[in-house]
Order: C-alpha cells, then structure tokens, then sequence
C-alpha cells in the first residue's frame, strides 16, 4: 500500500478525498467515488455544476442559465459520503496534507484540484471591459446583455455610422466557442429579431469571426473546417483569418492581417480566445515545485498525480498531460470527465494496494454547432457536417444533460425554439441594463457634428 | 372631437400615443391599440414584459427569469403601428405635450404612464441592503442568492447559535407575496433541500411571517386568511401577526408585538410590506397638479385621466382610482389590464368622436398560493381553498402567461417540479455570490469568543 495512503489521523476512520472544483473533472470524481470507502468532501465556490459547452446558448439567449445548471447537491445527493461545501480554497499545505480556506483549512489524504481555467487577453486585462469572455454564467449575461442591448441602442440611433457600428459584433477567436457564437448571432440577426424593430433592419448586423491562423476550427481537420466556414458564411458571417486582435477599445477593435493594421468600429466585442490557469495553478507551482505551462497549466504525472506528491491530483483543463500524442490533451470536457473517473478508480484501487495503468485519454471524436441546422462532427473513422452533425451534436449534449438531472426543459425548450425560431431568453438583465447604453450613447465618444473617419469594413 | 386629438404636428399624419411602462397596464394598452389608426410608442426600462405574480418562483427557485419574462417586441411584433424603444423616461412636458427622455425627447398626441410601484420601506431606505424586496427580476435573484446562501453558510458553521440565524427566515408583510415567500421557502426546507445537506437539519429552519394587522392576507374574507394561515403553520411557518418590524439589521431584525419589543436573529430578512409609486408620480404632481395619495400613487379621474390634461393618463399601480368602492381599487395585475384596455378603448372612440364611460373595475376574484398543494381563491360568490384553490391558480396562471407567449415550459417546470420536489433553478449568481457569505461569516458581529445574547425565537 503507497504510503501516502495510511491515515495519519486517529480521529477519522476513513480516507478522506478532497475534490476542489465541481466542473466535469470533479464532479465526475465525485460521482466515481460515491460508493469508494472514502470521505468526499467536494469544494466549489459555486453551487452548482454549469454546462459550459452550451453556455453560448445562454448568452445568444436560447436558454436560460438553470437550465444548463445542476445544484451539485442534487447531483450528488445520493452519496452518503460526499459533503459539498460552498468554498474556496485559497492555498495547499502538501506538507501538512491540508487545503486552505478563507476562514479555514480542511485536512485532506488525497487531494484532487480541477478548478479550470479562465479567460485570457494575452496580457492585456483591461481588454475584459470591453471584451467579456464566456467561461461563467456572470459572463453569459453579460454577452446576452451586450448583443441584445446593442440592437435596442442601433433601433435609437439616427447617425448611419453609429447605427452600423452598434449593429457590428465582431468575436475574436474561431475555436468552437467563437464559431458558435457567431452562428448564433448570426441566426438572431436574420432570424428571431428579423420582424421585431421599425427603424433597424436587423440583417444588416455585420458578425466578424477573427481567427489568427489560416482557418477557423483549428483543431479540426482542414476539410471540416472548410465546411464549417461555408456555413458560417451561408449565415452571414464574415470570416477573416490570419488577423490578429491588436488592440480592444471601448467602441472599436484594431486587428492586424499580413501587417495592414485596421480600424473596425463596434460596439460589441466578444472574446472567445485564449485561456489562462485557475489561480491555483499558481500556487501549486509554488507549494509543490510542479512545472506549469505558458498558460499556467500544471504538467502532471502519467496517473495526474504531482512529481513530488503522489497524494495530489490535477485534473480537467487545469492539467498539462504531456504523456499521449505530440500535443498536451485539449481542455474539453470528455478529456476532464475521463481523468476524474481515473482519478476515483486509481483511488479504489490504491486502498485496495492495487496499481493502475498510467491515464490514457479516448478520444470519441470531437464536434462544433453551427447553427440550427448545422455542425461539423470529426470522429475520427468518419466525419460528419450538415443536419445529421447537428443532429449527433443536440443528442450527444442532452444525453449528458439528462445524465446530471434530467434537463427535460432543454431539450423542449431546443424544441420550441427551432420551430418557432423565438429568443424567448433575451432579457436584458442586471441593475444597470438601460444605464450602460445611455451612458454609452450619450458619452460623446462620436460625437455628431464631427464625424468619425470613415474605416472600411471588409 | 376633443380638441387635444387634433394633431398639431404637419408631419406626423397619424394620433401618436406614447405608453410608459410595459407592466400590465401598458402592454395590455398597447395590445388593444393594435389595430387602431394610431401611432404607439412604448417605451420601458427593460426589454421585457415581467410576469410579477410568479416573481416569488424566481426568488425560491422553482422557475427562471426568463420563464416569467415575454421579450416586449416579440409580444408586440405582430403590431405593424407599435414600436418598442429601450428607454427611460425623466421627465414629462404635458404643455408643449412632449416626453423627456435622458437623451432626447418624444412628442405625442395622448400619454399613458404606467410606471408601477416599487417597495417602500416606510422612511427606512437603508434597511433594503439586509431585506430586498421582490418588485423585478434582479431582487428575485438577490432573494434567491440570500435563501440558498444561507442553508450553504449553515452548513459550514459549527457554532449552533450562528448556525440558526443562518436556518431563520423572516418574511416581513403577510399580503400575497409574503404568504407566496414563508409557503415557498418551508417547501424547500422541508422538501428540496432535505436530503442535500450531511451537517444541517434543513427542516430545523424558523420561516418567520411579520404581519401588522391581525390576520395574514388582510384583503381576503376572515376565514379564507384564517384557512391560509393553518395551512402555512402546517408548512412549518410561524405567523407572527399585530406584530410590528421596528429595526432591520444586518444580522437581526426587530419586532413589536403589544409594545413589547424582541430581536429576532437572522441572517435573511425578506421584504414584502408597502409599495411606493414610481418616481414618475411625483414628476406628474410637479408637472400637472395631480394630486398623489401617501404611497405618491396619482389620483386619476373616472376615465383615468388627469384633472386638467383630459390627453395624459395614468394606469396600473401608479393610479389611485378612488371612484368605486369605499377604497381605491387593489394594486393588482387585474385591475391594470382594464385600466390598460380601457384606455385603447377610449382612444379609439375619441377618434371617432365618441365619448366611453367612466372607468369599472370588474372584480373576479382575488386568489394566493401557499404551497405545492394550497391555495386560497376567492371569486366573491364562492370560496376555494386546498388543492382545488392550487388548482384554479394554477390553470389562472398559466392562461395568462400562455396569453403572451407560449410559455409551455413554465407548465413542464411546474409539472416536474411537482412530481420531484425538486430545486432545479436554485443557482446562486452573481459576481460576488461568495464573498458576501464569507465577508459576512469572517466579519466578527458574531464573535465565538463573546457569545451574543440569548434571544427566545418564539
């Protein structure tokens, strides 16, 4: 039996698992565990457990944030073993074995941290004020604040110039999130919003996708991607890749391409590039000497573990796994899901004195929506585009849905949504919804009587 | 023909009414005046019209905001003569016959204002930072942050004194939404949340309902508020009535009941005693000479007019129409949906040259929710309570909610929470939803070392 497995402390009976996180990687190590002869004690500074891969839906306002969120209590209810705490940690003592609270500690014998990574602007913070990113639902009201907002403020403005630049959302970064956000966006301009204003004519909204390299959805093979900017372009996207942002200010947004810098006046700019590591990655680098990437990730060990200290486990986006293929394994949620199943079955087996093969990821193939009719699914001996991709991708996301706590809703709601084409969920929500657009319309920043150069929009 | 219908403006060849305000009144004005040979303009704060009955399911999470929320123009988009406009009004010149706006102005040819209420707390304004009220979509979400916070917090706390102000809810005002809150939130205490928790015994909370008067639902015949109240006390509610809150804190609240005065330690104090007009009320005071009642509501003429202003209106809960019954009619969505349709119907006959008579409030009956199986209906000649009474408000509900935009969901919501018990909207958000909690518990009010006094919580 691995030493760091007996337990130190007479007072408890069991062996304590501490799990920091509730995404997929911890919450599927919980779910693992739930029958294990442990102790679970599951932290997340959230109570409950968000679907980030349909969090563009909230923030293009098809559904509501509840309906992609499970209560971690629910889920997790039925374990007898495992007590969720509303909390976060701050710091690790791996020498003393315990994690550290804002008004407390709590002793662990292993410790599992999956708390993710966040958005990133490459050094530019103060780009987040005009460029929220889409990682909580906090920043999907907000996106669902902005681009319903901007269409009110378009409606309002009489100056041509100041009308288009409301009417433009430009999205920087043509990942899957960046993709679905302008499909999204897109549809609500020619779809959902189409018969709602008087003076706007709603498709006449510019979306700009910006990607840096040569193709949008770079993970995907060259074909898929191809396909996808096809369909992104059937919608009314305009795509411009090999464009890099250089600059985000308040009311435009200046990108490069082959060295010609330009100007595009918008009032709404969208981030979906780049992530950072949780602050925790920080702090396990410290405390426990482990590497960490560009991004802050924590390279770990074959089985997840730390170089140093076999009792602590990194999983989900937070975790470097250099050991399979000639790339770190991708922050998504099969690869997060996989490593805390690893993670609970490794412990089962390490209190039974038994070892495990080092993790191997199975990749089941990856896929990107569209639009309501439309997606690209690459799984590997066969790829897949068009209504049947978008087909695979709504069942893939509601067989997990249903998994946690029978989203029923969603799936209606998807339903009801793709026959009626309604955005029932575009609220614009928060104390100051009107204030920001008042404000913004009134600052002067464009002034009337002298109007902005006038920039080309490709 | 009245004189103020002659339009004096060249230009305009159409009667352009503006209505302020997309509550009850205001959309039910707009709607009638849908086919009317008319220009409307309606202007709101927010995007959406809000379901204000089931505002309390929001707070107790059962349903979503966007559940209860129809976006205006998607309930307005059929009518070709409507558009909406996100905007707020400061201001109103009833002589040169013209609204002000933050940045701009609107003329028109007939006003209706129908800004509403919001809560009021009796000359104690900075008691609102430790008791919300429950008049828009964000208090609901305060509301809802603070009851799941608080059983999260109690979890966490060892010392049993803290641990029962966390487990105490006090519900200040015993009219519907007070009764809707205590039923609510001891459903979840004693169903949803039951099973969720490994320290707290969540059936151990205190739901405490104040009530000034000597009985809850004062408006409603004795024995439907005597039947009510044994209802809630079976819920697991104390009502505590002719009794008085006289100090709201951050950790207590204070009440009087026959000149004898008691701290209740709590951390969660909820608002739902007296309104207060719109700031609106005041402006049209100043403007027009109206005169306003003592919550600021504007006293109209039988036709919902003012004194000398024969083309403003005021309509919904900002009018006292003291011209029926001994008491000016409810503040209640029935009254503003005659108002709002009596007012297009008035319209259009003006333009016709016809005259309406005065204004009528026809009463079908007032009814209020207790719980998941309970209700109180009275229709005047007849009175339900228990599930036929839950029954009848459900289907009252529904069809008005179904009226605007198929809010199919909210029926599967309610069905599936019917049958599960479950919380599923029970998310708490927010940018700081942590950090109260822990602010609050790190704060020292509560000091172990220097135990608080022992108060008796009847």
């Amino acid at each position: 039996m691995n030493v760091s497995m007996v337990d130190r402390h007479n007072s408890q009976s069991q062996h304590r698992v501490v799990i920091v996180g509730g995404g997929f990687g911890g919450l599927y190590a919980a779910q693992a565990l739930g029958r294990a002869p442990v102790e679970v004690k599951v932290i997340d500074k959230r109570n409950f457990h968000l679907f980030q891969p349909l969090l563009y839906q909230v923030a293009t306002g098809t559904v509501s944030p509840a309906d992609i969120s499970s209560p971690l209590r629910l889920v997790l209810r039925k374990n007898q073993n495992t007590q969720v705490l509303l909390d976060e940690v701050v710091d690790i003592d791996p020498d003393e074995k315990k994690v550290i609270l804002p008004d407390g500690e709590m002793p662990y014998d292993t410790l599992a941290i999956a708390t993710g990574v966040s958005h990133h602007y490459f050094g530019n913070d103060h780009w987040k004020n005009y460029a929220p990113g889409l990682k909580t639902i906090e920043d999907a009201l907000e996106m669902r604040r902005r681009i319903f907002a901007a269409f009110e403020a378009a409606e309002k403005e009489s100056n041509p110039q100041r009308r288009q630049a409301w009417l433009t959302f430009v999205i920087a970064g043509g990942g899957p999130t960046g993709v679905e956000l302008a499909g999204a966006i897109a549809e609500i301009a020619h779809g959902a919003l189409k018969k709602d204003f008087r003076t706007i004519d709603t498709t006449a909204a510019k979306i700009i996708l910006i990607e840096g390299l040569d193709r949008i959805l770079p993970p995907y093979s060259p074909d898929l991607s191809a396909r996808a900017q096809a369909d992104l372009e059937k919608l009314g996207v305009t795509i411009r890749t090999q464009t890099l942002v250089t600059n985000v200010a308040e009311n435009a947004v200046t990108v490069r391409h082959e060295n010609q810098e330009e100007v595009i006046p918008t009032e709404t700019i969208l981030w979906a590039a780049g992530v950072k590591a949780s602050p925790l990655g920080k702090v396990i680098h410290e405390r426990t000497g482990a590497e960490l990437d560009r991004a802050g990730r924590v390279i770990v060990e074959p089985d997840l573990s730390l170089a140093n200290y076999p009792d602590i486990f990194v999983i989900g986006d937070l975790a470097n796994f250099p050991h399979q293929g000639d790339r770190p394994l991708p922050g998504v949620a099969p690869v997060a899901m996989q490593e805390g199943q690893y993670f609970a079955k490794l412990i089962r087996k390490r209190l039974q004195g038994d070892t495990v093969a080092p993790f191997r990821y199975v990749d089941y193939g990856s896929l990107a929506v569209i639009g309501q009719n439309s997606a690209v699914v690459d799984l590997g001996f066969v790829k897949l585009t068009g209504v049947i991709a978008w087909l695979a991708w709504v069942f893939a996301h509601i067989y997990y849905l249903i998994e946690f706590d029978n989203k029923l809703t969603v799936m209606l709601q998807w339903g009801w949504n793709y026959f009626t084409r309604g955005r029932g969920a575009r609220l614009i929500t928060g104390e100051d919804s009107l204030g920001k657009i008042a404000q913004r319309m009134k600052s002067g920043y464009y002034d009337a009587e002298k109007p902005t150069e006038q920039v080309e929009v490709r």
